[in-house]
């Protein structure tokens, strides 16, 4: 019998998980070409998973070429899997959209020198979440990601932006610069900082790579191996890579259905570990959509500064507020100069620059230089003047009051299309701003098996799992709305809702009948 | 008496380590507005080190506001530091012309609510390169840095480049890309190192952001903490910089006067040490200049072989030959599959873009990918797209051409004033390439005394002491000619040809009389 093993709790989908598997016993050998491999619906039965489940992860490995089906006899295998990436490396066929996999120079073949796989730091490689997530035909309805939509770019106006600093400053900008920052980004961000509140007189800014630098920098000033950090649960799976690459051991407080992240899980955890830091997004939390209130981030800076934890204050969807009323950044909250802000351009106008920036007291920011330094010496220059002149012109203000009521009506929908399609036993969060709804499903179902056959239909999404650290919901979902317009988002929700109706019934009727000898009368 | 601690050997100039002292004990209240200070004469003749080591500390500090001197009294503490960066934070004055320390956005000042410095993952920063190095007026002869001077960027061509791009894939450019690299760019790279047998069969390319990231991530994928990395030894500091920020313990290999890194060293240290990854600079070594043969080359794959250490080939300055014949790289020579080559347009082209990239068999560019995404997801597209266009309209290899005849003459140049102005106990590397000569003073002489006394004549160059991991040669200094016409570097090399002859003849004299007494017949 194969030994398969299927962790429910994962982050990674089940399907996934036997794909993987079984790739990795045909690597090992285990699984030679002629050997025949269980029916999926005896599989299925054995591991007490969906068929479905099977059946979609023997289709990916045959689109790999690694087995094949023969009518009347089964499935066999057939070969190795392409190329030679070990039994991690996923294979084109089920790279996401946004990051296909590396295509070969030329066909990949080992020619069995050397062997890797003893030489990596880590055993084994995590699968990123843009392998995680699912990739459909072209014209699918894709929740899955949740981005600025760039047939909405400002192109002319970054174009002229772009034209201008080239013409003016053109060697400056190709040149070497300093670590820190081009001066003249700096300069903007923190006029236009400074009016929110958000920059306070002992501020610096250093420029990022976005704001998943932001956190790989932090990681590498605060935190030795085996340190703790505390970050939300569910979170941003790049934070959590971040820290994973630094032999950090992360531990997770419960983010509560519309309320944010749960403030007594925030003291439990303080009180019983030494942590080092505190990874916090209080406005419309990345994958929930939730929001912390004003009474909450005051406690919150309490107990920072009681158990003396530096906050990182993830302000990436802080700008995108389309209704309710503002509440003031834990940063702009902050009397004890204990709150990093990191924050970043990629989900307001243009995530392919890879500009962000962190706000923090000087010392800290000196710090952050160092190991910026260390990481890549600085941010491209070129993404840094053309930001700059973006926004020294007005025109970040201008596209982002546009995009505020383009995402309104989107999230309006989304909510309209959640009410009219799902049925009572579901629920959602319902978001003032940002980019995400977080839907969750009656205990005891999957989000993934909805994700298959929705994907059959053309919708896609985030299971939610991908988001845990632990204790993963797997009866959760993310449905990124920014990207859609409000036709397809109906359209998709509707579908989802058909199969979501129709997933609850069955699942009803399997419970029904599993605890018929016991609960009959209470079911019924 | 002031506790102050020289230490010769460090690869901190004299002059800061007095000075960061100074300030430390300020700092810690050791030293309080209104203490008067030894005089330079006095503290040098103390410490044992040249009064203008003294004086030049003073002068820095003095710039700070932190010492002043009042004629016939002395000299006196009146006041902190600027800035609250802590005991290593260095102030704007002394910040090095590409790096200038960053600016408050409002006037710093510690509010007291929270001390960062016991925060930290490290008690103590080290100082960085950008930091350490010289800084001086505005129309100094700077060789203190290697990179292609912006005067003779090709801006036009690039300017159309960039427009080209934004106005046929602008969208597409400016959305989130792949983490491994922008495809376009990937292509035109493969093409160009395919012909130059550089990308084999099995190679995938991974875009960086320049060198630097390439040795971060590397220093990510194949260490953990406490591993061992072979380094050549005096080495590029930021390849030191990116494996300590992992708390990789790091050895060195020395590097042979003109004939690049010794073999035995390296032999010696793979067979006593458990090492992880080396690290080589084959062409044009950066600091020395000097280069490795072909036979060298050879054996130093068999060795990585023997022991199955991967090579990690640093090969940024490898297009600038200018002489000589060209040596096959590691990568071309390697049979095994043993050698990661890590490349960058920041020498040939734009530092200011930070585009690099990596070239790997697949296995390790997966894992690299993986570092990669948690690191900052990707390169900026924008740099990418324009470098790539540049590279497919043959912009580069126009520009490389144009380049390389005038490195050519600039290096002659340099070597010709060496020639001319040194005297001849001072020695130096005869490079075919790259951006930098080295130079060696006669064994007790200190780099950073000819650069005290030269930078008051408005030279500068890079002390050697700041590349070397252990045993440095304080009597070293780094030549990098690229930046400097050969008007500037004849007057330059004038300056410094003056200034060491005096320094050698006062030597002579010390030594002669000190001693005098045992030795005096054979000395004089």
């Amino acid at each position: 019998m194969l030994p398969l093993q299927i962790q429910p709790e994962s982050r990674i989908p089940i399907y996934a998980q036997l794909r993987d598997q079984l790739r990795a016993l045909v690597r090992i050998g285990q699984l030679a070409p002629g050997d025949r491999i269980p029916p999926s619906r005896e599989l299925a039965a054995r591991l007490g998973v969906h068929r479905t489940t099977v059946a979609n992860a023997y289709a990916e490995l045959e689109s790999e070429g690694l087995i094949r089906g023969h009518v009347g006899r089964g499935t066999f295998i057939c070969g190795q899997p392409n190329g030679a990436a070990g039994a991690n490396g996923a294979s084109a066929n089920h790279a996401a959209s946004p990051a296909p996999a590396s295509p070969a120079i030329s066909p990949a073949k080992t020619n069995g020198a050397i062997r890797w796989d003893g030489l990596f730091a880590e055993e084994r490689a995590e699968e990123t979440l843009d392998r995680l997530l699912p990739t459909s035909a072209r014209n699918a309805i894709s929740f899955t990601i949740a981005r600025p939509p760039e047939n909405l770019f400002p192109l002319d106006d970054f174009r002229r932006c772009c034209n201008a600093v080239l013409r003016h400053r053109g060697r400056e900008i190709l040149q070497q610069g300093q670590t820190d920052g081009y001066p003249a980004l700096r300069e903007v961000l923190g006029e236009w900082l400074r009016t929110d509140g958000i920059v306070g007189p002992q501020d610096h800014i250093l420029i990022t790579d976005g704001c998943q630098q932001g956190l790989d920098l932090l990681a590498r000033v605060f935190l030795r191996p085996g340190d703790t950090v505390l970050l939300e649960n569910p979170t941003y799976p790049g934070a959590l890579a971040a820290f994973s690459s630094r032999h950090v051991r992360a531990i997770g407080a419960t983010v509560r259905p519309d309320a944010g992240v749960d403030l007594e899980a925030i003291g439990y955890a303080l009180e019983r570990n030494r942590v080092k830091l505190i990874v916090l997004m209080p406005d419309f939390q990345n994958p929930t959509g939730t929001t912390l209130s004003l009474l909450d981030r005051r406690r919150i800076l309490e107990l920072a500064e009681r158990y003396r934890v530096p906050i990182v204050e993830d302000h990436i969807y802080a700008h995108l507020r389309v209704s309710g009323q503002p509440i003031p950044s834990l940063k702009a909250l902050d009397r004890a100069g204990i709150v990093i802000q990191i924050d970043s351009l990629s989900k307001l106008a243009f995530p392919g620059l890879r500009v962000g920036w962190c706000i923090a007291p000087e010392a800290v920011i000196e710090r952050l230089r160092l190991a910026k330094q260390a990481a890549d010496l600085h941010t491209s220059q070129l993404s840094q003047a053309c930001a700059a002149e973006f926004i020294r012109r007005g025109l970040l203000a201008k596209h982002l009051d546009r995009m505020r009521g383009v995402y309104r009506s989107r999230l309006e929908a989304t909510i309209e299309a959640l009410e009219r399609s799902m049925p009572e036993e579901i629920h959602w969060s319902t978001p003032e701003g940002g980019m995400c709804v977080w839907v969750t499903l009656p205990p005891g179902l999957d989000a993934v098996e909805l994700l298959v056959r929705a994907r059959e239909r053309g919708v896609i999404f985030a299971p939610g799992r991908l988001f845990f650290l632990d204790h993963a919901q797997p009866n959760t979902l993310r449905l990124g709305f920014a990207e859609l317009n409000e036709r397809r988002i109906a359209r998709g929700v509707r579908i989802l809702g058909e199969l979501a109706t129709e997933q609850c019934r069955r699942s009803r009727r399997g419970r029904s009948s599993r605890n018929g000898d016991l609960r009959a009368v209470t079911l019924v």
